[in-house]
């Protein structure tokens, strides 16, 4: 298959539990081998041995700014336009924030109905607080484009579809909005180190994202934010802590903001989740995101081929061209929560989301040909064999 | 000197490096021995192993609720009552977004000048956004319970002062504050795991806090938040998160608030980040808050006559009254910037706070007479010999 040399290596940089097939690496990224040295380091050598002066000495204070240079990389960013830290919710709040102040006069946040609830939940509390008159519209996913008109003041998104993949055309809708007076947030959820994104070639005006998923940061990681750089100097953050002060340790008695991005800090960073996230993400380093969007369109054909070949009528919940897809695989099935169990239980994880979707993250780094032939073969098996029927398939836990 | 015993065996639980007189703890505080392998087992047996299935296997789910349990038992709270995540500056904005909404007829937010910045900043923030009318008025520290009169919505406080370490008479002004129809905000960055506080005793609303400081969470850890069970059913959440939902796993377009405490959760928690306070919360468990006090006078008040022998005209900065007193003892001094350095240099960590604050924490864990003593004569040969007036101490750096 395409790649294979450049692939075999990268596996070796993981922990993968022996007999495990690992589909789930788009809710959870696994962890990366050099990950636990680093972060022993940083809790020894650094935090143990040199106390408060690492923030200097080891540069903890900088590594918002320093990560989210590693990461514009992966996302077609600027060096100097990403900042880490908090959660994706945050950031989601943040970038909504900014974005309608800069639209003062509309009152119209676009969203879709498949759009991550955390997204949709953040922007009804921001509109509830502000108490001004916006609303949350939401279209279908495929009327999104057709919607935006000049009443609309910021068009919020996942790029991929968390339960379906499906793919949002980033360049089409940003122009559209920008032609409408509109600004756009993309939530990368989905897309950062799953395919290639070229922020800055589209003119997104904000973007967020999460890294404990094909990042692979580990759970919990913090979030990013980018900011146009064109933009930045005009956003007023809603959320003003004291890392995005322009001298935070001057301790002045009045907010004004940092220059550019780093305005979107907020506290005192996350710096163990940091240097953890820092090392996972070594490994991208070496990475072209054209290859591995080749690598991992290859591998997901191969999966749909292979369980459309074992399950005709498996009802393929993703879009079939490869191209509207993001770096996973769903299927309808009304009892995918008990598949799901099943395939567990046989070593294959993949996850499910309700109603009725069964996903299968698709992630090159680490999940190679022989993996996608186990998955598939588990996944036939279990449904023809009706193996997810049994009772102790549907016992529902709080994550699944 | 008082419950040398129970101490000297806390001090053993540390990593203290050989040479060092660390006097810094109220900044962040060292490393616990337990940490690392707790971490490590985080990182290696609960992600590397069990990768997506840990949010229920190792409990991942639960840590914001259960570390918050053990806190509360610090801070007079009640089970139940206090979560943690995100920094201490989100929750500064939840807390202060959530006391606004249920003053809506007022639109005076009261604070001091005092205040460490970040908390001024949120408000500001948040003011800007909320476009109402709200206003933040500042009192000087002493004239905060003066000030609190029926047009406050929210006394918006940090009970200890970063700089000088001054206490507020947290019953005092929140039983003014209700007698006037006000809440109250609390801010324990300099409390918890600091002095006895009583949140449940003195009818406190909203408390805040971060973990890195008396609690040695680590840097950059997760901070709590508190609400009274009497208000919690009653807050709408400004950063409605999916965690904060009543079920984050239906994936609801709408959200709604889950039951309690739980609502002011936000994103996914940061469990690496959890994990190391976890460990550090051990120590806690055995410590009876009035003995670790009793300590903690006695080795201010042997800090200030040592430092008062030597140097009779160095002003102290905090009050002389330990039971006006937070943790911490300070003085003033023009070059105190100089003299920190000078004292880093010899091994002796405090800290320097603009303008003119040296800042020396006092925290019985780990400190014992011994270190008030070196410390002390430090502080007395770099002021007495003016080994600070040398230019290679006068270089400032980002953070001090």
């Amino acid at each position: 298959m395409i790649h294979d040399e450049i692939f075999a290596k990268t596996r070796q940089r993981f922990v993968l539990p022996e007999g495990i097939c690992y589909l789930d690496g788009n809710s959870l990224g696994p962890l990366a081998r050099d990950v636990p040295e680093r972060v022993a380091q940083t809790l020894t050598a650094q935090w143990g041995e040199q106390l408060i002066g690492a923030w200097n000495t080891a540069g903890w204070v900088d590594m918002p700014g320093r990560i989210g240079d590693r990461i514009a990389r992966l996302v077609g960013a600027p060096q100097g336009s990403i900042v880490m830290g908090d959660t994706l919710s945050i950031k989601v709040y943040q970038a909504l924030a900014s974005a309608l102040h800069l639209r003062p006069e509309r009152r119209i946040i676009l969203s879709d109905t498949n759009n991550f609830p955390t997204d949709l939940y953040m922007a009804q509390g921001l509109i509830a607080s502000l108490d001004q008159g916006h609303s949350l519209k939401l279209a279908v996913p495929e009327a999104v484009l057709e919607a935006i008109d000049d009443t609309v003041a910021v068009v919020m998104l996942t790029e991929v579809d968390y339960r379906t993949g499906r793919r949002h055309d980033m360049a089409a809708i940003t122009a559209k909005a920008h032609a409408k007076g509109a600004l756009v947030i993309w939530d990368l959820a989905h897309s950062a180190g799953a395919i290639p994104i070229d922020l800055a070639g589209t003119d997104a005006d904000f973007a967020v994202g999460c890294t404990y998923k094909f990042l692979n940061g580990g759970p919990g990681a913090p979030a990013f934010i980018y900011v146009a750089p064109r933009l930045a100097p005009l956003v007023r953050p809603a959320l003003s802590g004291w890392f995005g002060h322009e001298a935070p340790f001057a301790f002045d008695p009045d907010y004004r903001p940092a220059s550019g991005i780093e305005r979107m800090r907020v506290g005192t960073p996350p710096v163990l989740a940091l240097a953890a996230l820092d090392a996972a993400l070594d490994i991208w380093d070496e990475i072209d995101m054209t290859q591995l969007r080749e690598r991992a369109v290859a591998l997901s054909e191969q999966f749909i081929a292979e369980v459309s070949r074992g399950l005709p009528d498996l009802v393929l919940a993703s879009p079939r061209d490869p191209a509207r897809r993001g770096s996973q695989v769903s299927y309808h099935f009304e009892d995918g929560f008990a598949v799901i169990q099943a395939l567990i239980a046989r070593g294959v994880i993949g996850d499910y989301r309700a109603p009725g979707i069964m996903r299968f993250g698709i992630t090159p780094l680490y999940t190679n040909q022989a993996d996608i032939e186990a998955g598939a073969r588990a996944l036939v098996e279990v449904i023809a064999t009706r193996a997810w029927d049994n009772p102790r398939f549907k016992v529902k836990g709080k994550v699944t």
